[in-house]
């Protein structure tokens, strides 16, 4: 089993940072899901989630966080890193993971329907890839799922009132 | 059941794109994989491998096409497009694939150490998930996996070489 290499400060502290990167995906309108990329207690990637935005599939706040990294580092390989990230990763940010190789990864709120770190399967724990990692959720889950609830709340909000203004108009 | 909506030979015709992008990589010392996107018959994305000519972790084939494929029609949703690999996507890719809702996948040559559409597990094919595909595999996997197996061939060769030099030299 591997273990964690940071105090609960730390990992409160990092966290925070990918709470940061959320509420800028929520500025854009988009569903607010923040991460870090850390490698001695330093922050080496940013990422928030800007698919809509984009219109790209594929840039989630991890694999931009990942992206952001490698360039920093200049290289693919991310050992001895943390990926500290608001929502459990869905498969392709798990992979991501598995693929650069970072040692510990950290969530915040688990992601029932997607979440490939522990919900719907543990990717990071899966012995047989040639890579996995220390895997811990729950990291300051309340600012994270609660941030991600009023978002959508808001959302289904918006849905009524708009259903509501068309049936007045007929 | 979801079912192929492409004839023998546009699946060898598209496969054979496919390597051709695996051949680009050959070329710069990659890992030889290539992919393409289609949409309407037409190619809108083609990818191969840059892991370590760019330094970074997600830079696989698959994920360069789709990203490609997504800018092409400026949205994140590839409905009704399938993507050709000459190899099977791991878990990063077979991630990418759900999330931009590809329809059909075609892929050459197994990877039973990482492979993540039948050799360790499929996620492309796991109904728990919001979006699920067609999988065909063994495109042309004689071609694929020859082109692979030349490669490793290659690089198994080169190391005795070196360390043969290397004793000689002691």
């Amino acid at each position: 089993m591997k273990e964690t290499s940071l105090s609960p400060e730390e990992k409160d502290l990092f966290m925070n940072e990918a709470i940061k990167e959320a509420h800028k995906a929520l500025r854009l309108a988009e569903v607010p899901i923040g991460a870090v990329v850390v490698l001695n207690k330093e922050i080496i990637g940013r990422g928030y989630n800007l698919k809509e935005t984009t219109q790209s599939a594929v840039k989630h706040a991890e694999m931009i966080a990942i992206q952001e990294a490698c360039d920093q580092v200049a290289s693919w390989r991310l050992e001895n890193a943390q990926l500290f990230v608001t929502l459990e990763p869905c498969p392709m940010c798990s992979g991501a993971i598995l693929q650069s190789r970072i040692e510990e990864v950290y969530f915040g709120a688990f992601d029932p329907k997607a979440g490939a770190c522990g919900s719907l399967m543990n990717l990071l724990e899966d012995t047989r890839f040639n890579h996995w990692c220390y895997v811990e959720s729950g990291v300051l889950s309340t600012t994270c799922s609660t941030l991600l609830r009023d978002f959508f709340k808001k959302i289904r909000t918006k849905k009524k009132q708009k259903k509501k203004e068309m049936l007045e108009k007929d």
